[in-house]
């Protein structure tokens, strides 16, 4: 596992991205911001604050081509297209990391999208070629949290993947980021059970007018 | 509400029903343990501590007569064919409260099992007649954990329910209990999402090789 790996977020500028961009330089990560426009994520990425000076832009592709570790943070209806058009670009044995939930806010209304492949995590994995390992994680933590870059984040993310590679590496950027604790869950379908627990979390927001909602695991060490 | 309501509970000399019992007599609630068996139910509840006084044993039917609130705690798979039998006895305006989860253990490896409804809880509303209450809680606490009745139980319990009378019931319930939050999170079918955090519990579990995985909510004060 490359110890300081080269880390391209698709929807980099994205509210999610953006925080993950941010808060993952500020620990001393490579990231590489991944957008369809380069030319304005290099403006937006100019108006953060010190950490992105450390911040590369590129295209999707470009991206893709130079990374060790994928971030998809682009929303869910968008990533099958997305990942289609970088499919060739992705090195071998690199690591993509599914951070999508399957959800839509039509008319300020939550509704969740009825995926083939049972999770977005899994509709990702049948996205991009074998020879690349997919994990899925910071699924559960508020987007516009991870946006708020001096916030504590103070909860569990869980982790699953479909080999040891992914989720190895899933836990080390979860670790990276101070106030997170990852919390391995097993194989790549775990992402179904994840994915349901944002759902409740967005639930738990709405029902009781809070914005963070977000879990610990209680009994584990 | 009735204040100190008649609690049966289907199911009250199995583990998860042995520990609700057991923690909500030593709360000063009223609990009826209902057994298919009384006789041998009665010799179990004399044979547990102090709190044991004041519980009471009936048959199904007997307990859910006189219950204000009947909690379903026997096995998911039976839960139907119980309920069927005591159909017809269940006090109008009373209120069922479902802790079941749709997983089996066969050959000690767990499979969750489809259920038509959608979710245990939804399972259960289509077996009570139209003039009961559900709610659906006490899901992603660990029975074990409730059966060993000195161990602080330390975590959050999801509550779901079809009425405001069924949750503010089970809200009391949970709340009565030490060491106990309730999160209210809404409509019955929320509970799709709860028993999915329960499957999640188990994988925590067996991953991590302990027994007592469960969870709180951050960012709700």
């Amino acid at each position: 596992m490359t110890a300081n790996p080269a880390i391209a977020i698709l929807g980099g500028t994205g509210q999610q991205g953006r925080g993950l961009a941010q808060r993952l330089a500020r620990v001393g990560q490579r990231v590489i911001v991944a957008s369809r426009d380069p030319l304005r994520a290099r403006d937006a990425v100019a108006s953060w604050p010190d950490a992105a000076r450390t911040i590369d832009v590129d295209d999707y592709g470009g991206a893709v081509s130079r990374a060790d570790v994928t971030i998809v943070a682009v929303p869910f209806a968008s990533a099958a297209d997305i990942l289609a058009g970088v499919r060739e670009r992705f090195r071998a044995g690199s690591v993509v990391i599914d951070v999508t939930v399957p959800v839509t806010f039509a008319g300020g209304r939550m509704t969740t999208i009825d995926v083939p492949e049972g999770s977005a995590a899994e509709h990702v994995r049948a996205h991009v070629p074998d020879g690349v390992h997919v994990a899925g994680t910071f699924k559960t933590i508020p987007a516009h949290l991870l946006g708020e870059i001096d916030r504590p984040l103070d909860c569990d993310e869980f982790v699953c993947g479909d080999s040891d590679v992914a989720r190895d590496r899933a836990i080390a950027l979860v670790q990276a980021l101070p106030g997170l604790r990852p919390v391995d869950v097993g194989p790549l379908a775990r992402a179904r059970s994840i994915e349901q627990l944002t759902a409740l979390a967005i639930a738990i927001n709405r029902r009781h007018k809070i914005h963070d909602a977000r879990f610990r695991v209680v009994g584990l060490t």
